[in-house]
């Protein structure tokens, strides 16, 4: 099975880590393709860049021309899923809601320890769509940028295991969802310091793919998620599958 | 004061009805100014299309060059406000959000009557994130395309009449918000058919936006809507205020 | 237009106070008149009080014997709208939901500072019936009695700030709400303290009251605030409008 | 154990089939005490009457100048239970919580029949303000009038018994409470009309100012419901009590 | 009247303790019996040992052969209570639910003290299904185990204290339900502390059940808590009536 | 690996349907084996039996003396997943939560179609404190009684069929889960009948189950489900592992 992964951010390092921490967590036989936007933000923090991802993500996506049987969007909080899951049949998977399921299934109540304060709000409002709040503890901030994690990965593992700390021991958390990407060292470090299980979301979402995938699901296509309706579409830089 | 009110969709005798019906709840002195985004759907009716809309209004107000003080963004159930929140000092006021707000003024619950059912979920979700939905009775739909209502304004009107009727009668609304543009008939064919007040949101947002303005109140800056960070906005037919 | 403000006690400077702040608020045009009770409390801060305040509230707008377009109600998380929107069909307009529903415009949350800490409970209450709690990240007190806000206005200037300061850093706020009346310097130093958007209660009503008339929206009249039956009302001082 | 009764309207044949009800509810050594307020409605049946009333039932229970134990407020749906708890320290009970509060033991979901349709978000706006919803299956009129249950009492119980039905059919409640007062035969239809459990709020009520008194349980004092301060009340019809 | 009050462990003392306490709540005339289940653990702290409490409660009552009018499930956010409810008409009462509703009527908002740490997320649970959690300030824990209660008193009264004073001013409760059993001095001390009511669940439980009867309330039978159907029952060491 | 799936009753061909459907699902080199408790009720519908099957489960595991990796209880709406989260470290998955969770990413709302009436607030409550609730249309009940899934295959399956039908078209349900088990054609047949994809609890909580085995996750201990405490567990005919 082929399942692709779409980094919501321009920057092609990201997309290759993001990459690679989803062929670790892939089954034999699950090939990962990783996908960068032709469009949009080096890095997304906030609703302007999210709704720019939306799109890019969606058009990286239709431009893929080769077949696959489901999709990931690997953004934290981002806008997109739902148009994806109009535009396709297969399964389309976002990285934030998988975390937050498999964390359910571990403890409790669960908390996401993510980049930068402005970046909670966008997180908590997806969790509330998707009917996943009710157990979350607290989505808290390390203060650290998107960048920054790749660029000053001591100081972000730092900054994140003591916002991780804090969400066990003040907020009763008893589960931690990354909502960062790409540090395999990360897991680990939060882990031995808070003793509870850590839950990345692009490895989550991988396994859940592939498992919706294997049951032989697709997305509903009677009300919500029905393909988009025939019409004009003008002046929009998407591929032709997009652009009617 | 200068009011921009955008259009979500590329249509542009639907803007220049929105621009009609702003300027009718337009104060003296207020100048309604309507905008058509160069890109996006002909209309928009999911979640696809409603986040190319979020760009295209995004770009179509970054582009406009003369000074404004607030902005209207005049779709129902559309995403793209929160980007423009971030965008801009000024107030941003979407109509969904407008006409739930102004209706809990006038009766215990509310409902929304709009056109195609797909668009219910879109609705339902918008009032949930924007914490207006604990008064909300029903969304309903009456099952005709946006586009039909201009091409068919009479089944238009029965249909809409219809559902704002049983919205009362089963749903216990006492007020029915109109979650469609554009028909000036509309308004007084629902009142009297069913005895309740009619929210139209174009004509709330009006009021509302020019409240704001005149209060001298802007978007918090402090969080959710600082302004997007300084960074690389790559290969994005974007203005250059916004693809820096 | 004419609009009736509506002072929840009896202290005749608190009602100037009132109708001066809502007369910097109002549009060419719109004539305030501030009434005071001729019974209550002379400030209200708790239920009992609220209570009494509600009956005096429609007493003095019963026994206003001039047209006028609305009515706004000017305490905090008191009592008496939905008894006020029975009697009148012209639009009612409580200060407390007309904060919230304002600050929701200008922020993903708001909180609200207030008085007394026993006032706290109220105007929870009162946010949770009106729908418009969702967002509401606090209601805090400064300590302050209501007519300590008159004659000790530096000491609840500082108390209100630093409570404020407080629902930014802490609650997250983006937007203050001032939940107690009359200082006109109170929102410029809460403002310049915290760097958030500050609503006073009383500014906001006048607007939204003001939007009502001009769209022509009244109360519903078909259930929740439907006219009184007419029946016997025994032995109680209200004037004849009301006593039937 | 004196337990005053006290009636939401001045109609003496109501507060004597309250006080009748009450007493066959209560256990031997308790004396019942039925009040009826000065001033008022004949019936309530809305926010301007429950309004009166909670003013009128504040009077009537601090001009009562024998000692007592606790005080039961007899309407369903109506305001004021907070103002006593503020004046009083002996426990208050409304009827309206007493009957959801026992329905609560008995079945997974509960009803409330009441009167008049326009009373219904009266009843779901107490119980939603007393944390009593969660498990309210539905609340339900009968269109009868409070008077027409005295007058017409035939006709009113075929009226209250169909809706008790459909609420344990349609709504699948398990429970019913009778949302209106006094009648000893409404009890035993329900019951074996619909097979569940009924519910009357005078009953439940004495029986649970009953316990709290023999409990040693008293109002919590510091901070809802703390006395009220001193301070002017003016030109209010209240017993000495009240108006210092 | 016979009320059964059953102990959710095997600690025999505890039993007797709860007993006396159950004694001195009731009215004159009602006969308490404790029991204690055959089978269990010594003290019933998380899910493992409360749900085989939970068959032990049901044992333990159904194994009694004496005439009864109601039971009492004596232990604090423990399982069980439903299962009685089926196999049972007369009215069971859960402490936890007792002590809550009580305390509803008393304050604002209400706290529950319990404890260990790992007991309150099963307190939160049964409160949430309960619906009586909206007004529930905090549950929070002293620390102390179940036996050490009994084998150390004065640490448990004094953490126990502790806790509820925290309750009272950082969460704004405004009463404290006791979640743990048998201190008479533990009201007391609490209540001198704190200033606000205490409340027992088993006291509480007592005077409800004891309401319940002379009202002639019984368990609703028509859906959730019908009787088993009659079925094979394999290899449990249940008495004839239960092991069908 | 190696994947433990329970039954709650004590029909043993129902374990063999069930031990069947996990085999279908499970990826290569996952061994499933199915366990039957030894004691219990032939089938579970109910709260009493559910308290029964809680502890036969924790039994039937804890009695079962291979390494295993992961434990599926396979009953929809009993109790028990929180005692086997105690004394296991290894991941546990109950069936009505892996259904809801999967049925989730692949549609706005879902519904369950289950068999008596009397199971709907048993799973209501289930869904309800696992925090999936919020996207859950509906809870319907065909009528059928469990064994009779078995013995009636074809009216069975009409009636889960024409509920499912309701669900989506009243409901607005979009994806359905079957709320019972053992019916390979079922599947097939609500999807035609329908058009919405259709969870089964038993496979999705497999290839969870796979999933958070493949990636490391286990319980949490830190709090709700740390190991139970060292303590005397008195007459209870569990094996040693649990008797301490």
């Amino acid at each position: 099975m082929r399942i692709l992964i779409v980094n919501v951010n321009t920057t092609e390092s990201m997309t290759e880590a993001i990459g690679a921490q989803a062929r670790r967590a892939a089954a034999p036989g699950t090939e990962i393709v990783a996908l960068t936007p032709r469009f949009g933000a080096e890095s997304v923090e906030g609703n302007f860049e999210s709704y720019l991802c939306a799109v890019g993500v969606m058009d990286a996506v239709m431009r893929y021309d080769q077949p696959f049987d489901a999709v990931i969007q690997a953004g934290y909080g981002e806008h997109g899923r739902e148009g994806l899951q109009e535009l396709l049949e297969v399964p389309v998977v976002d990285i934030t809601e998988a975390a937050a399921s498999t964390a359910m299934f571990l403890g409790h109540k669960y908390s996401v320890v993510t980049t930068l304060d402005r970046a909670v709000p966008l997180i908590e409002d997806r969790l509330k769509l998707a009917g996943l709040d009710a157990r979350c503890a607290s989505v808290r901030a390390s203060g650290m940028a998107v960048l920054e994690l790749e660029s000053q990965p001591e100081r972000a593992v730092d900054a994140i295991v003591q916002q991780a700390a804090k969400a066990v021991e003040e907020d009763h958390a008893e589960v931690i969802c990354l909502g960062c990407g790409g540090m395999a060292e990360l897991e680990d470090k939060v882990r031995s310091r808070t003793g509870v299980p850590v839950v990345d979301g692009v490895a989550a979402a991988v396994t859940i793919a592939e498992s919706l995938v294997r049951l032989g699901l697709k997305t509903s296509k009677v009300r919500t998620y029905a393909p988009p309706r025939a019409k004009r579409i003008t002046g929009f830089p998407l591929p032709d599958s997009l652009g009617r």
